[in-house]
């Protein structure tokens, strides 16, 4: 989750599910943004009807082993809003969670919308369990800004917070290999260690991963050797050893 | 107003009126971002507390003749997040119009949440009778995707689309000057054209804005001999004679 848009919340949950995904994990990835999914585009799974039996609905298989499931799938076209208010959208959240057939899970990776509102309220009364929440920023002050405020929502659910990800934390020149902080760099690492909270690491403002997610392939397979993918492999590392450790310590009570 | 999060409406929706009040008009900005908003936090006044009497609340003066309100100014922190469902966020929206003292405006600048959920709705249905809705996107498919879909929202209210401004089309790097497509560029443009709407105008990916914005100093003012800044007053221009050029068409019905 973050509580500002545009910080790459989709682009991480869709390449964490993929990677976990390719690591072996039975893996569901939920796309939770009503408004604006776009799970889909990023794996190049737009045109994929999901088909709907009496025994639920069953969510798009991605090789190897990634089960998909958003909003984009149930609309007439990619140009079509979804124009509803909360309620509809807690019905809908509700039969994602309950009517989809996802099976026996490792992981569940729910993508949400940003803010703290109707679709994130929703998920953390209806998971109460859930291993945490992973908070996506960047390095700007205005998107820290709303991370405190994320930070805050997940302590009013009881929510565990797994950790802090800097996105688009500084960008490498292709033409002459220089750095610049566009967004500022390391507002990220900052803002969890003054919180005391994990923080899973940086990526790069990569135009490759634009690329990647217009064109459909997640940059964790299609561009693995790359510094990017593998500092984004470091995280996953990251997120399952936090989400153990918590394990581990439910199991010695 | 726009369908994806983080592409720049609210740096948009600021510098926007701050331009218009330059220019000698008297302005109005709501910030409708219920969940995160950051309008004070780009002018520079995360601090102020508006006086509410039993004549209304008071909104926020920016000179020279800016009146600013927003949710940021009703929290007890920063950190506050406001976990609320939309009934509620519809009742705040309602005060917002109603019951804080805007006096006469020659424009009131309404800053939306991402999305096609309870605030665009609730500002859509509570003012009918707007000019319309400039749709701030970037350049990459993704965007440009919910951009489709802010589209068909808006006709589905009957809301005029003003037209479309393309940011962080393209960067320019400090150190060696060449240019770099990093969310791409053009694709606004391009959307433009296919949907027969005004194009705006292009604004780059400039770490300068981003600063301004976290340094609360309005790039319009602050930086106004700058190529973006005058890349914007273009597109002020421009907003302002697609409306001037709406209201002589209903003057001569």
């Amino acid at each position: 989750m973050s509580g500002k848009g545009g910080v790459g919340k989709s682009t991480v949950a869709a390449n964490l599910a993929f990677a976990l995904s390719i690591k072996g994990k039975s893996v569901g990835l939920l796309d939770c943004d009503i408004h604006g999914p776009s799970i889909p585009k990023l794996l190049g799974i737009e045109n994929a009807p999901p088909e709907a039996s009496q025994a639920g609905i069953q969510p798009i298989m991605v090789p190897p082993s990634l089960k998909v499931m958003s909003m984009a799938f149930l609309l007439p076209s990619t140009d079509s809003p979804v124009i509803w208010r909360g309620p509809v959208k807690m019905k809908v959240l509700k039969d994602f969670l309950g009517q989809v057939r996802w099976g026996e899970l490792d992981y569940l990776i729910i993508d949400l919308p940003p803010g703290t509102g109707d679709e994130p309220l929703s998920i953390g009364q209806l998971l109460p369990h859930s291993d945490g929440a992973v908070i996506v920023t960047t390095p700007q002050d205005v998107a820290l800004l709303s991370v405190r405020k994320s930070i805050t929502f997940a302590k009013t659910l009881n929510m565990t917070v797994i950790g802090i990800i800097e996105n688009m934390s500084g960008f490498i020149c292709p033409h002459c290999s220089q750095e610049i902080p566009i967004f500022g760099s390391g507002g990220g690492e900052k803002t969890a260690k003054e919180l005391g909270l994990a923080f899973l690491g940086k990526l790069p403002l990569d135009a490759a991963i634009v690329e990647s997610g217009d064109e459909g392939k997640p940059f964790v397979f299609f561009q693995k050797e790359t510094a990017t993918a593998q500092a984004f492999f470091d995280i996953v590392n990251r997120i399952v050893d936090e989400i153990e450790k918590k394990h581990e310590q439910l199991r010695r009570r």
